[in-house]
């Protein structure tokens, strides 16, 4: 059992609590036995397993490498407030970017993590074959970012990229482009599906960049019939998403 | 200027961080400018302003008492990370519940103040007439709940209820109740729309109480195409909301 905080293994883990330290290593930090098992269902290799030192190993992951802990090495490395007492180091994932059939996710600059983590759960939810990250995006590795997306991110696949070059091979891939905005915008249930559609959504204050609207197919806007200015970037995602599958 | 934490005003004004000292006065805190722009629209009764001794007051709040405190006192009443240096003190509303035109919002015994308050400015965007909350909800008076409406709890009327009791007067008003639950429910996008319609559900982990779906006229589902287990309740609630009004 580790017993140091100044044990050099429990530095490196230390360090996967920051977006620097996870691209160093291309590992990051996974928290509870909930998103542990969805990792597990899924294609992402687990590394080790991290345990407090009142815990056992749970069956579902036998075979992993484990290392206990003390309870003061477990919360130095732990980012949630009531640890459930494991953590898995899971290598991050880069897989090449392929258009399958199936709408697509855009995500342009959000910046709070429950909203990404939310949006990504919602995508998988509605069936979304893919969620693309642009660059101004929050980090998807954040511990937030995780716990919000309830495991969907080893279920849906998921790109950073270049949105603004990347929307030219969707395009040609054969998709409509659906911008939100809130001006010179058609209403979302008023403007006709077409067979594949890539929903684009942006920052929670500033919107979409004007830029990727420029080169979108359609500009949708979800109108607000109450005194709200707007929805929440999240919830008004999952509408949209939910309607373009209905 | 206030400069003493131990002021006995600054211990009432901290007080209101409470539910217990909210519900002794019928007092509670709102930070922040857009927050006091909007329940300045509203019909809410602004009390008094707290200013942080850099600030002056602003132009919209000409006429309100305020009052000046140091810094250190009023970090000890704000509820933010980074405050904005000005709070108002609003009375509660109480009001007796009618039923106008319009679809109503049921919440019953969600727990997380992001999903309540996400759920409030939802709820007005779509142009539903009321929030029905259940007493098991979180309380709407919470800084976090307040936060997330982003000022819709001024703009839409809300009753805290006793909804098994209330569902009675709600189909003799000619309702039809929508409950969410995943089982023994049909798809909400096959079910047919009625007249008016008051939409309730539930709890993030253990959705709406089997007594209050007893009384439902219908109950409905979201399908999951993925491999999420479920939508977060805020998300679901918006896609529903905006499903009724289209």
């Amino acid at each position: 059992m580790i017993t140091s905080i100044q044990n050099n293994r429990v530095k490196e883990w230390r360090k996967l609590s920051t977006k620097k330290g996870r691209l160093q290593t291309d590992l990051f930090l996974v928290e509870g036995m909930h998103l542990i098992e969805e990792a597990l269902k899924s294609e992402w290799e687990i590394k080790e397993i991290i345990l407090k030192e009142d815990k056992v190993l749970p069956t579902a992951c036998t075979g992993l490498p484990a290392t206990s802990v003390s309870n003061q090495v477990f919360h130095s490395i732990s980012q949630t407030n009531s640890p459930q007492g494991i953590i898995a180091i899971i290598a991050m994932q880069e897989q090449d970017i392929t258009y399958s059939n199936g709408d697509l996710l855009l995500i342009d600059a959000v910046q709070d993590p429950g909203n990404l983590g939310t949006m990504i759960r919602t995508a998988d939810a509605a069936g979304f074959s893919a969620v693309l990250l642009g660059r101004g995006t929050v980090d998807l590795y954040n511990d937030k970012v995780i716990r919000a997306t309830q495991g969907s991110l080893f279920h849906i696949p998921l790109y950073t990229v270049d949105l603004l070059e990347e929307m030219k091979a969707i395009k040609k891939a054969g998709y409509s482009v659906w911008a939100t905005a809130l001006e010179n915008a058609t209403l979302y249930h008023e403007t006709p599906v077409g067979n594949q559609t890539a929903l684009l959504v942006g920052n929670e204050g500033a919107g979409v960049d004007q830029e990727l609207i420029a080169e979108s197919d359609q500009v949708v806007h979800i109108p607000i019939y109450g005194k709200a200015e707007s929805l929440n970037v999240s919830v008004a995602t999952g509408i949209l998403m939910y309607y373009l599958k209905g």
